[in-house]
């Protein structure tokens, strides 16, 4: 998307919270909202909501305030709200298993095809409705059905070489829950979930 | 902590990032390392790790680069690394059980100490050795067990309430899994991990 490339990774991760307060709004019938009405509700301030959204060309008028569905719908665009994205989870762990269980996905177009493992005790269980698969059967599934997306909840040891793997198989995104930075040789976009780096903020703001 | 206040909360967000590139660095005896070094390992730029790191004044010695052990011991005191915190979890669904296996935690002085839920069928049961124990009790637990930090895993309607719940009782930190922003009346430091906020910009990356 030739949009968001020219603006910076700071304002496209900051999008998804602005979408969903929008989408707050929206339930609650607000129809206009000014930047700094806006800012008083997200904690931040007015200059850095116009600053933000600027970037994306034109979406307020000045006095008025952003129209409000009209701001959600361009920001759902931008971040693929209306495009469906199939995804499989490989690692039938207790995180893998949160995932799966995970009911926002669905409501952001977020559809599960299949979970996979490699312990013999856990094929076969079924998981929101999904047989677990042999993590064998990977290639021969990929083939046959086309994925997006996959999330990586394994232990970190084996995370890169899996990684390698599911990319070869044309799978476009990673979403790795291991404690490490996931850099790859192939082509293939990869966000890196940190856990203990949230909580190590978290402490921050405590001591 | 004084030192940190003045710094932005973007720099802070950063620093775990870097607490574990220099604990990488360190594993191979790696002593020096320069701005431009570390900005090619961690695909960011020199003059933003440049930025970042004198904000806490003075770790860089220039054209000889950074003392690798004395910026991670900096940054480990800065992030309360060498501290101990005391944390239970409520709620042991799935995301509870794969945040009390979590080892991450316990090499980062995250001491698990109780596990809550209101579940009957799950209340009693043994999670990583803990038995869990029933929501009811957390009064009387908390008054005997002082802790720094509940980590919310239960579901959105019953965060906000629970939230106070426990503020009230002590507890100084929460780490809220629930997609919302949670705000409270309560003097407690609240940090929000959004999962769906994380998937979407991988997928902005995607499309």
């Amino acid at each position: 998307m030739d949009q968001q490339k020219k603006v910076s990774i700071a304002v496209v991760r900051r999008l998804p919270r602005y979408y969903r307060y929008l989408s707050d709004l929206l339930k609650m019938d607000v129809t206009r909202i000014s930047s700094k009405e806006l800012s008083l509700r997200m904690g931040t301030t007015a200059s850095q909501i116009r600053q933000d959204l600027n970037c994306f060309g034109g979406f307020g008028q000045q006095g008025y305030g952003y129209n409000v569905e009209y701001l959600y719908n361009e920001i759902a665009k931008i971040l693929g709200v209306s495009q469906q994205f199939k995804f499989i989870i490989i690692g039938a762990g207790n995180m893998g298993r949160a995932l799966a269980n995970y009911n926002n996905f669905v409501s952001r177009g977020f559809q599960l095809s299949g979970i996979f493992d490699v312990n013999p005790q856990i094929i076969g269980t079924t998981i929101k409705g999904f047989k677990v698969m042999d993590q064998d059967n990977l290639e021969t599934f990929l083939k046959e059905n086309p994925i997006d997306i996959a999330m990586l909840t394994v232990p970190s040891h084996q995370t890169a070489i899996l990684a390698e793997r599911v990319a070869k198989l044309g799978v476009k995104g990673l979403w790795n829950f291991s404690p490490m930075d996931l850099k790859l040789e192939a082509d293939v976009v990869v966000e890196n979930v940190h856990l203990s780096d949230s909580l190590m903020v978290l402490v921050i703001n405590l001591i």
